[in-house]
């Protein structure tokens, strides 16, 4: 079960990052929805490496290609799978990794857990992993546009100290959001943020930085009550993503210090239904949504590697300074990471409409 | 599936806050395992309402009754079943929330949801569904800690704005915790704490607060490495506790202004086998434990049902003041929560077990 | 996930045949449901031991409670447990089996597999683990009926060399089953059954027998069409019963001897919609509900717990005599297992019917 | 869920009949096991069409290749996606059917169901499906064959009247069943078999059979003890396979006339363990596997698409002659299906097996 997510709307991803091809099977789609691999495709170049001076040198196109499950661009209500072949492969970038396991990355649980490591830089731990992961969302924001009218959009709202809140969440859309290489509508705070990557880069570091993602029209009742809460699932997504340290929802930690009578949100009357005159509980209460528009915020660590030399321990316990020289890494991975979340996002919310339909 | 959680350790609880009586299922539990109610009692008596000064005056005793699974002290392999007769229920409290859905609690959305609501304070959305969890989690902890000497240890480490930082995170104990009604380790910091919630609760208004949870002696090589990582598990199953608006591992939040450089966590031999120097991974890299002591926070917002009069609409929009002068609510819910963090840190921990050993 | 069936109706059982109680959690029923523990007692006499003179000497009342999920009749969408105490415990009736595993029945394979045994006849897999079935499938049954119409309705139409054919699939109802006391609707095939069990008992024997169940106005469309099909899931279903050795489904085992031309179901309108002339499908077609009554036959072995004495081997594999003086076994199991078919159809029914709602 | 069957050993499907290809994923397959595409192209070359006089005249090599989870010819752990290419669609043929739906065929379900239907003899409910559950088999039996020294053979028992019993259940290997293109390892029976076929396929109609299958050397203590039952989930997956109506473990439908003295099988030590002297139970006592071999027999239908004019409604309910002169079908499923019923033994056995771990 580990690479399968959801219940009534599931996905299964598989594809190591330096293997033959990488991809993904939506399982649960209603049928009779338009689709096509334009919808996917779009979704994908956002994610994909290669996009401007912030990110990877991996050239990858990740061309999508549907296999099944639709017909005449239409979905059939059986399963649809997607496959992205994988053309930059170097697998021999990893070879000065064969005895270090990196710092902070997932090499060393990995031959702990399996006793053999793919030789690639990662294989299933790779972020190339989320190429699965975005094709499936694309699937799922697809079927919340078309049948609810619900619309997903994350940004980059923070990179190591720089901060955006000046956001409408209202209003903001993708195109705004991509109006800058870094995925943060503020241009103000965008331009900061690509110097503070700039920076780190040519430290061969690299930064953190989190993201923060709006649904709007969600309609009131989706989630279930206790474990299935529409936050625990939309947390444990997100936690699911590399990187990913940290989750919140509506006022978050932040409620932490607060009191009842500055957090609580009163009711009143919107458009003939009932909705909130502040929106701290960011569109969940009790686990389900309230209609009002659902805000989270994902933290991601710095990219754990980085050129700059490293003074740790090899396989066998020897002291010894890891220098990666070849390998192609983001030295922030926020702003790829943006569809990525949207994606984790419409799985669940796909997931908890079919769920609530019972 | 909404009141079950788990793979191969898989709980399911069940009872209204007001009803006859509340508890669970334990499945999957190992056969031969040495189990009593004594075992149980202790964490329910932790999450006991009634506890001192800082708690609703709800009276619950709370004793718990093992109805299968066990013989002679010993677990047989087969479901355990554990029930918690109500005896304190006062449904009559609630008829004043008849017409009004009190502001950020669940009365809203179950209304939307079901079309149905228990007539009692919240029924299933009431901080009582707790009950089952605690009871679910005494086992696994037992099973945790008789099976690979796993210690998991939670604590109130913030209050509103007072918090508390001085905890050895490798030898905190539960009685060390305990040490203070407020469930502090720190005394300083625990006076602070309690002086913050007996003002709020003399303004008749409630506080927020942060629980820290490490997991020490888990071995390398548990969680799955995409949509089952330990944390996103651990995320999702502390996002499921009512009133959690945050989530964290290791550097967490603090992680997204950080560079690769000085988050990373250099490896080191320390008896025999690879650790890392410092922690900030929180003991889990690619998802999966790396044998350091997992550390987490979970965020509660202040309890949303509060004394103090309350603008807001009742379920035809009419504007009105909600005053609610009965049902008994505790000004924080943090003390109280600490067994719940531990048990479902327990319950994900023991599935993770059971799942690597496949 | 061993004592769990059904994903969107979802059933959990526990309970050991001597421990203290009995009972299930039945997960995902929805909400304003008319329920009253008379629904569920109706089906739970019809399983209970005691009945006459067909059947096992243990006295139970088999008293069903609901502690949960509902509240003035109506279900809260929350989880459903019922429990039913254990009366009539007689552990010590199973000593003489301490070193000796009976043949055909659990004892040899619950120790392979958990080190341990209830001192219990079978604990789990006493066919008295079926009483949480039946409260469950109570449960579905209403659920089917009041939101369908679905009529469920099993019959023992073999015992031994005897067979009952003459009952028509479109009429039959559990008043005419329960006419008899071995639950088969035709006198005459009802007295031979009788005679025929009779027979067995006196010898200190057992027979096996055949259950037929039909279940009219199920609407078209219900089922999954790869591994989930509705007669897969009914065949699990009924496969999981004690003692059940084999399930099929229209003309079965038969169709094996048949052309395509005999074999196929000609289609014709029928009141409006598309129905078959022929029902050799037994209402299922691709996996998926058609409309038509679905029809299957669900194989008993003899009770493997017989009082002749038995020449096999004890633990250590020594050649010994086994005579079971003791322990209170039906001779013929299938008249009491009717209500528990009927059961497992239920759960499997209303799990289809939510699913498809998806 | 409806494409996915397994938990610790968990494969999905997808494809179309006709569509652009068609495969599956295997997740949970344990990492280090040696696995190459010839492992899986053995078992596709069994299944695949145009083997002989005895089948449907769609040529397809079905040559597999498989996308990720190996490298150098050895299994990581991560799911393993597996692709075969359809290249002789003909979806044209299908024009004919446009308006009337096959009698027993899943037309009339699928449309009732989805609302559209696959331009494609029957998209997901053409026996073409079978190839990803056979991919997904090989490897199954693989991983059972490496580790446990399991091993499945499954063969032809029976076409319409003609009956085989004549194996010896202990001895038989694929090879043998090889022998004969009806997949019959007793040639004399294999003869009448096959004249059996070739008279109903020179009438334009089609006849049943029944699969018998074997599975050596599985330890015991597989299987979970209520829901869960090796029974039935081996029950559950073979009837998930297209046509089948009846499935039997052990002494099946055969010990419903038996008393318990003669269906009991005696204990007697063998080599050192606890076994039986007789094997009526199939390998499974209490849905737990025992350590004798597992056996059981499934029965097919006969192909509902045939060639002779069938008297029928169309959609619209008018009665019609359908001559289904286009489209390619076998006269007698079984021995195709034999490497199908293979698959998914193996894979339920894999289940089981990792689950027996935890």
């Amino acid at each position: 079960m580990a690479n399968s997510i959801g219940n009534m709307f599931r996905i299964t991803t598989f594809g190591e990052s330096h293997g033959e091809a990488i991809g993904c099977i939506v399982d649960g789609c209603p049928a009779n929805l338009e689709l096509s691999e334009n919808d996917i495709q779009q979704q994908l170049n956002r994610r994909r490496p290669g996009q401007g001076a912030l990110d990877t040198k991996r050239s990858e196109s990740d061309t999508v290609k549907i296999l099944s499950g639709t017909e005449n661009g239409r979905t059939l209500g059986s399963p649809i799978a997607m496959l992205v072949q994988n053309h930059d492969r170097r697998p021999d970038d990893y070879n000065e990794l064969a005895n270090i396991p990196r710092p902070s990355h997932a090499d060393f649980v990995y031959k702990t857990k399996y006793g053999i490591l793919a030789s690639s830089g990662g294989g299933r731990a790779s972020a190339r992993e989320t190429v699965g992961r975005v094709a499936a969302g694309a699937v799922a924001d697809k079927y919340l546009r078309d049948t609810h009218g619900t619309i997903i959009v994350a940004w980059v709202s923070s990179v190591g100290a720089v901060d955006c809140d000046e956001v409408d969440l209202n209003k903001v859309l993708r195109s705004d959001v991509d109006s800058s290489p870094v995925r943060c509508p503020d241009p103000m705070s965008a331009e900061k943020m690509i110097d503070c990557i700039r920076s780190v880069a040519s430290d061969r570091d690299s930064i953190g930085g989190i993201i923060t993602c709006v649904c709007r029209n969600v309609p009131a009742g989706w989630g279930e009550p206790v474990f299935d809460k529409i936050s625990s699932a939309l947390g444990g997504a997100m936690l699911s993503i590399p990187a990913v340290k940290g989750f919140e929802i509506g006022s978050g930690f932040g409620a932490a210090a607060k009191r009842g009578s500055e957090n609580n949100d009163m009711f009143i009357m919107k458009n003939g239904v009932l909705g909130t005159v502040t929106n701290r509980s960011g569109g969940v209460q009790g686990g389900i949504s309230n209609g009002e528009p659902i805000v989270m915020r994902v933290a991601f660590k710095p990219t754990a590697t980085i050129g700059m030399p490293q003074r740790t321990a090899d396989y066998n316990g020897n002291l010894v300074t890891l220098n990666i020289s070849k390998g192609r890494h983001d030295p922030c991975v926020v702003p790829r990471a943006v569809p990525v979340v949207e994606a984790m996002a419409a799985i669940i919310l796909a997931d908890m409409s079919l769920m609530s339909r019972s």
